[in-house]
């Protein structure tokens, strides 16, 4: 699922921000009726259905258009707030002993896992903006 | 060992990278003879100690100046490059099961996590430059 670039030793944070930003960008030009996507099912294959957690495709838009705002002003969500706080308190706790390993080891994790997921939330627009389109009969 | 700003329910990265380069260049201006550095423990409290692995300040000095750049350009060192490799893989192994939850959820989770290591790699640099100063007998 993750593009070629990131089999390359080095990858952009900034390209893969850009790269989710434009997709978003092209899923809200071309989603004039959100509500659309409500009730239809996240995606075809298992794997995205499985990280979705059952979420219908309109929740998909949403949290896809939340994110990017996030990503692109840099705005840290505490452990603390809104509903993602026991999920996230949990992955925590799980890692608290990894995460006493080298600090250099941790930066690079991190930034590795921001790159990663930037580059699946880019291509979870794009599967979004598709099915919109098949949806109102558009074929790509 | 958090800034107070992290309690906050909504944290900057930016401000995050700011404050940690700051604290590289104030470390770079004051350290002039940086292999005063080499042999002398990481730190006083046990805390930083065990994060750091055994490095000496050196290696700490060097280690922190090398994140700071990758911090600014955003480059992102891939899973298998540099003798990271195994640690990584094997952090990223423990955390497969994890790592298939929402991505709503691990995009907060790696985006505070790259906040706190860069506030924990700011206060690491501002401990090496008070321990320099401490050891040509600068007192602050």
């Amino acid at each position: 699922m993750q593009p070629a670039d990131t089999k390359l030793g080095r990858s952009c944070l900034m390209t893969a921000l850009r790269r989710y930003s434009a997709a978003v960008r092209d899923m809200e030009q071309t989603v004039l009726l959100p509500s659309l996507l409500r009730e239809v099912a996240a995606a075809d294959d298992a794997d995205q259905a499985q990280e979705g957690g059952g979420k219908d495709l309109y929740e998909h838009y949403l949290m896809l258009k939340a994110l990017r705002n996030t990503a692109e002003s840099g705005l840290v969500v505490s452990d603390d707030s809104k509903d993602l706080g026991h999920h996230h308190q949990s992955l925590s706790t799980t890692l608290e002993p990894l995460l006493e390993s080298d600090p250099e080891v941790l930066f690079h994790f991190h930034m590795h896992g921001i790159f990663s997921i930037m580059n699946s939330l880019a291509n979870k627009s794009q599967s979004v903006t598709s099915k919109y389109l098949e949806i109102i009969g558009v074929t790509n």
